[in-house]
């Protein structure tokens, strides 16, 4: 059990140790409800259908979701973007989610991303693509790449602003990120 | 000394102490070009008469050069902002330094910022106003107080942009930038 449990990101020896004392001190059904619920979630969770989030589901609760604005379509990395975005709150149309970005480096071809998911979906109608990938240098490339996928379709495409966070101080923010603030001015 | 020196910022009674005991362990010479350096540069320093920032001449280095683009002024809170601004080395427009934001919490009014003076050189010939104001709510309030101002004298008025900062992973942003960076999107 040890062996097993520091496998886990973040968990070493000493901690795999202690997570497995308590597990032994646990009410057997406990235990057994807690190995089922693993089990079964590795079991069931599945990509969406649509936009490839992690879901239970054929199709995910957003996708299905008829209020959300279907003819928008935001492009992020991986399910944790979706969900920071999703905690907004105001955000209302749909995600397609890459599970990656474009990276040489890594070696990580557009082959390796789910952009061909995406560019089945381009299919039907859509308004607007909105690119969220990160803003370092592999969700930069990833955007760019799309961009030039997208835009012959004659989709609208866009990109997240970048600049300085909101309660940023000008002082302490890096001198890259003041020059996109400053590129990317906006008229009052 | 001790008590002189506790009373600058970050510096408590045991740094204090370990500062006079090093100061007493220098040359005089040195000690006297050190107390001689700091009150001249007290006594010398003023406020540029064009854009307020610190120099210790009538007018600073950068609305000196004739290089700069005398139409375009980048607001700014105070000369470290401004200092940031310059590291970047991209920016070729020339500054205004308020000296503080307006603070309705803090008692800071309009009248307590170098504005009147910005107002006065916005008498010649200015192209655009780029209001880089930091981007907490003195920053935004000020920001909005000053477009205000400007906007009516048909000048060109633009805020830096609020987005995420570059290499910023979109998991770790909060909610309210996250928001910024989808409504500032820009089209690719």
């Amino acid at each position: 059990m040890v062996e097993a449990l520091s496998q886990l990101p973040g968990i070493g020896a000493k901690t795999a140790q202690r997570l497995s004392f308590h597990i032994l001190s646990m009410p057997k059904e406990e235990v057994e409800a807690m190995t089922g619920a693993i089990s079964s979630a590795r079991e069931n969770v599945r990509y969406c259908a649509k936009c490839q989030t992690l879901t239970d589901e054929d199709i995910c609760p957003i996708c299905k979701n008829p209020a959300r604005n279907h003819r928008q379509i935001m492009v992020v990395e991986n399910s944790r973007d979706l969900a920071a975005y999703e905690k907004t709150g105001k955000y209302e149309g749909v995600y397609h989610v890459l599970h990656g970005a474009i990276s040489p480096m890594k070696g990580i071809s557009p082959a390796d991303i789910r952009l061909k998911e995406l560019m089945e979906r381009l299919k039907d109608d859509v308004d607007e693509v909105i690119i969220a990938t990160g803003c370092d240098l592999e969700g930069e490339t990833t955007a760019m790449y799309i961009s030039k996928l997208v835009k012959p379709a004659g989709i609208n495409t866009t990109r997240i602003a970048q600049g300085v966070p909101v309660g940023g101080d000008i002082e302490y923010v890096d001198e890259v990120t003041l020059l996109k603030a400053l590129e990317g001015r906006t008229k009052l």
